[in-house]
């Protein structure tokens, strides 16, 4: 199957906002092993909604339209495929009614134009949306399928997911399976060097590196005759990597770093605290990213000046004038000290230099210390991060997640 | 003038990457008056570049390709352009010379195929790339201009705005001058009513507004013959603006307001402190991403336990058994005992629920108190934010920010 996606949206056009449904779509149809050839964008004008639609048809078998569904004058999708395709467009009773029963409920005023979004073409299949008033459309004509989506992410991911995907797994009689393990803390050359026989030899499941920003994914994914068997051989290929990989894998899936680490902080009943000096805050605002953290993250310090260091943590003034805010045994006490202050069973520490002001040949812009201090006691480790502010900032936070993450693997996992 | 985008890059058809050239791209042009009425994507193949580029010299006459000018295989968009067109690829002595120095500076091998970036179609210009190897080609062809750029965004963007864009103005003959006006603090709706007769009326500057996340930008736009005339244009529009929407307008252009905030604290000397609960260290990760604000930016708590709060922050008790951790009592002492420990003039405390648990009638998921101590007191603002987790932390995070900008902008501005 050949698939072509075709936004329609001026606002695309004018460089309002980026085109992050083809990037979903053409994502989800890879999973499914449909070739994606071509993704389009067009504005909200008829004839020129109707070329792409004429082009498409000649070099595609699978049609994905996003946008253009709503109630307005210029949404114009469903009707000009429609008319392209001489089928009338009749009234789906049940949508209307949910339609007016939906305006009824929030007091609104139904106009005419809301009630064209019952409106679907003869013969075709209604998908609906449970996060808003236009309902999908799957449409089979002649040997291709024309599926029409609403424009709005959250409208038009779970549709795709939950109501087209099936319908294209059927089309496609196959199931296809995929998994993704997400893999930090080893460099992305190593990495290869890691897996690359299984890569180039694998073809069932296959294994498809994806770089991220402080991670690398690994797609694994399977096609069989049945779901039972696509577990089986997706098992097996994530033991294989495993082997080779060992704690570098982190997470699957949709979980991060700071899920995994909230998962074993609640199952050990461990309490938390954190001190920043670099990272900013931006450690702590991880952490708290997963609902419930209040449970284990008890207090995060941020240290940003010497003073605060010494005042509130208790840093001794001749550490700082010896070595520096920025050394490790700076970090072994913001952790030693930020832990006894917090009475906590963990802590983490972070100092360094974000940049682009304030490094020297001695200590360079990127330089970080991280510390942990445990029941095990307390231990650094040194790193030099490349980029800007914020990325320094940013890995420097996830280099903090990661230490904590192998050492409740190590002990508790 | 008519344009069309054509990214090219399998790496796009699979989803790996979202296109955010072609956004960047048509905002760009929007800016210069120029209309997209098409975006392409297509693969890494030759055929199809082909088939591409026929079909937009046949709709258009501005064609603008992003990416396949890399030294590899799969990098085909200038050969394919030059063979279609039938133009021979010349060797550029300069670039050749400027690709060899490079490698030989940084001790890597040279390959022919790095060679072959340094070709260039027979009566084009080569455009400089000042962050890469891939140097950017302007092609006139009949009555259409075809322009090739690199595709990472650190490349593509540098060279358009620098290269592409003075080309494009001369081309249309006119100055095109611009100025982004940032709005926050006021609905959507509130705003377009206070100047929706502006929009209306005014054609030469025009004002489009475009809603961002936690902020709305007005885009200021003139054409005229002299930049001078264009300055004035926009100071005019800019005035009536100002006159409008006061202080609710906190920047210009590439301007965030913790750089809007840093400019005031360094010209004033005046020091800050935070303590966070809900938004868990993102208000003062948004305070430390600007360079140099250790100057101002003493220390921050995040208080993310009641344990915490008293301990740390020295809250009574009696203030939290009686009226909860979150209320205006809690946050206002938040902010008083912040400001006394860092010994600070300024300090910001927030706390609220983030949710998408610990939700109440009396005190809903989305309520968020900050509040301001300053030599003048302290003073405290209630809040009910919409959206998950994720956006209740960030919106609550700018509101504080927010409140600290237009005291500074009162009492200093």
């Amino acid at each position: 199957m050949k698939a072509e996606i075709i936004a329609v949206g001026t606002e695309l056009l004018l460089g309002q906002i980026v085109n992050t449904n083809a990037r979903y779509l053409s994502e989800k149809l890879a999973e499914l092993g449909i070739d994606v050839y071509w993704q389009t964008v067009v504005g909200d004008n008829d004839l020129r909604i109707q070329e792409a639609l004429n082009t498409a048809l000649s070099r595609a078998d699978l049609l994905i339209f996003s946008g253009g569904l709503g109630p307005t004058m210029d949404d114009l999708t469903k009707e000009t495929v429609a008319s392209v395709l001489s089928l009338p467009l009749e009234m789906d009773i049940d949508w209307e009614n949910r339609i007016v029963g939906l305006f009824a409920k929030t007091g609104r005023t139904m106009t005419d134009n809301n009630r064209k979004q019952a409106l679907i073409p003869q013969g075709a299949r209604l998908l609906i949306n449970d996060n808003g008033t236009a309902p999908g459309i799957w449409l089979e004509h002649g040997d291709s399928v024309i599926v029409m989506l609403p424009g709005p992410p959250r409208e038009l991911e779970p549709m795709f997911a939950e109501k087209v995907m099936p319908l294209l797994r059927k089309e496609a009689g196959q199931i296809i399976l995929s998994r993704v393990l997400k893999v930090t803390g080893i460099g992305e050359s190593a990495m290869e060097e890691a897996i690359a026989d299984l890569i180039r030899k694998q073809t069932n499941p296959t294994i498809a590196p994806l770089a991220k920003y402080t991670e690398v994914h690994l797609r694994v994914t399977a096609k069989t005759d049945t779901r039972e068997e696509a577990e089986v051989l997706l098992d097996e290929t994530e033991e294989l990597l495993h082997e080779r990989l060992g704690d570098a894998i982190f997470a699957r899936n949709e979980e991060t770093m700071a899920d995994v680490i909230a998962k074993m902080l609640f199952a050990t009943k461990l309490t938390l605290a954190t001190a920043e000096s670099c990272t900013g805050g931006l450690l702590a605002h991880y952490l708290t990213n997963v609902s419930g953290s209040s449970d284990y993250f008890i207090e995060g310090l941020i240290t940003y000046s010497n003073r605060s260091k010494i005042n509130l943590l208790g840093i001794k003034p001749a550490i700082i004038r010896e070595y520096g805010a920025v050394s490790e045994e700076t970090a072994l006490s913001m952790a030693e000290n930020v832990r006894r202050r917090a009475d906590t069973d963990l802590a983490l520490a972070v100092t360094g230099i974000a940049g682009p002001t304030g490094g020297s040949d001695q200590k360079p812009v990127g330089l970080v210390y991280i510390a942990l201090a445990s029941p095990d006691g307390v231990s650094c480790r040194r790193f030099n991060f490349m980029g800007k502010r914020e990325n320094i900032k940013e890995r420097a936070a996830i280099a903090s997640l990661n230490i904590l993450r192998l050492y409740l693997a190590k002990h508790y996992g």
